[in-house]
């Protein structure tokens, strides 16, 4: 085929997949570090990247996130949000490094950054300094951790916080995909020779009318839309119950396991759970499936971390860097 | 042997070994970082850890500097004294998490950061807020490329300032080891007997007299001490000869090789240098060895970086993470 032939079929190929048969619907988070604060040659620390229908979104931002971010192999430009739990080194030291390689990434237009309000008190003069020749803008949203308003939300994805409970202010986050268009049937497609430039509106439910003039509903014509996924990471906190209105049945929950049975109660004092803890949650929440990190460095081997919460909640996996969690693909 | 006796023997080849026959002359320098700016998959930004006699210097601190830290194997507990070559971010990302985690680790005392004078009204408040539990104080240094005075000295080492040209204010460091005590002559302690309250003024250049009252000069008794070590550490700048009277004749010579030949214009632009440009000057500075860095992520590998040096000065090596550089062990 002529090079020009062969590029105009790709980009049919493409409008065809989007705007005819449905968005790409990918749904997916990489772990890029799941030790906690005192770092381990096992773990990097917290943060991790969500990426929903192609576009990214970091949730903390550990020392190293920018390289596990490059070996994930994400394209930095798609990156506009970063999203901070709290304001300890160990979930937002990779800031400034990851920042000042977007910069040299080409990355344009601006990268906000959802945070307690003295995030930019604090990294704006670094920011400024380090960052000057930065070829983007770098936004501060001050966030509250108590507030139940969308921190952000487009047409594919909305973020909320959860209110944890740690030793400063801190929030976890839920995503919460929008629910996406019904799926056109191709058999009534092609039984009423549907028009292309029709079928964006039956997508979103619109009925057709024939050139005769019959009325045929949508839901002769469509599909239901895909389930919605949903997904919360709640790290840093101590076992609260009163996340689970939050977390009720997301399809997965990220949720903090610092410690074994044996240190509840310094886990209790430090404001962190345990594994046990984490798994009680996700079971009282009836969650899809749990994935636990923020693993101490005094684990050598997580394994007992992993039996104790199964105990109570089978479908738990352990966090680890280069994990990847397929929700929608 | 009884445990008591054994812990007194060990005591015993401690104290005959440091204060009898002179002090373990150790000078090391771990690799921690070697790559520029842009982060790659093959090399973390610089940091380097120079170990004199058991006390540990860190120079620069690019993000990742702590994991490597470990990673060698180092206390940080030793770890007293912090330089910081320039105020670019890849030079010193990696300070706050070091510094958080040696808190973690029971540092007590203080950490010197000697660096230029903008350094304490940007870092100050970020280690105000996230080191505020520390154990230890943190002290600003600040330093002038330019001057001549020694930045740091105690009884081991003397570090100076060696003043590079970049784009922003930058200078090297030159570590001296300070000249050891004379070594005592086995044959004559035994000859004439010394008793060991004698040994460290002999080592230090006393005579010794008998108890006939005859003067055995030192000469006699002691051998010279162990050539000083010297190590210089160039990055970053661009070529300049103005460095060659700081560097001339040290045992090893760090200097950045950020480019290749075919960049030597893209070098300059950039005030950075080429492999063959760092190995023009340890040629001109009669080095001991010459260790080449801070390579630019474009290169896959550096072995073409290491033959253009090579063509000048032979005894260069490429420096990765985890070399260790033996000048006294």
């Amino acid at each position: 085929m002529h090079p020009k032939g062969c590029t105009f079929f790709f980009l049919f190929i493409t409008f065809a997949i989007h705007y005819n048969y449905g968005h790409m619907p990918r749904f997916e988070i990489d772990i890029l570090g799941c030790g906690a604060a005192k770092p381990s040659l096992r773990h990097l620390p917290t943060a991790q990247v969500v990426n929903v229908r192609d576009k990214l979104f970091m949730i903390d931002c550990g020392e190293g996130a920018q390289i596990s971010l490059c070996r994930a192999r994400h394209n930095m430009t798609r990156l506009g949000h970063i999203f901070l739990s709290h304001l300890h080194g160990d979930h937002c030291f990779g800031l400034f490094g990851l920042l000042s390689t977007m910069g040299l990434s080409g990355h344009t237009g601006e990268v906000v950054i959802h945070a307690h309000p003295d995030a930019e008190r604090l990294f704006r003069p670094m920011l400024d300094y380090f960052c000057r020749e930065n070829p983007f803008d770098i936004r501060f949203n001050a966030i509250s951790p108590s507030s139940t308003e969308a921190i952000y939300s487009d047409r594919s994805v909305t973020v909320r916080a959860i209110p944890l409970k740690h030793r400063i202010p801190t929030c976890g986050f839920l995503f919460e995909e929008a629910e996406g268009e019904r799926h056109l049937r191709g058999d009534m497609v092609e039984f009423y020779n549907i028009p292309t430039y029709r079928r964006a509106g039956i997508k979103q439910g619109e009925d057709f009318i024939t050139p005769e003039g019959k009325v045929v509903p949508n839901s002769m014509l469509t599909l239901p839309p895909t389930p919605a996924a949903r997904y919360a990471y709640c790290s840093d906190t101590m076992y609260t119950t009163r996340i689970v209105p939050y977390i009720e049945g997301v399809d997965a929950l990220y949720h903090e396991a610092t410690y074994g049975d044996q240190e509840e109660a310094w886990a209790s004092k430090r404001f962190h759970s345990t594994a046990r803890q984490a798994a009680t949650l996700a079971k009282q929440a009836q969650v899809g499936k749990l994935i636990i990190g923020h693993f101490s460095s005094r684990y050598k081997d997580e394994k007992i971390l992993l039996a104790q919460a199964q105990e109570v909640f089978p479908n738990t996996s352990l966090a680890h860097e280069g994990m990847k969690i397929i929700l929608k693909k």
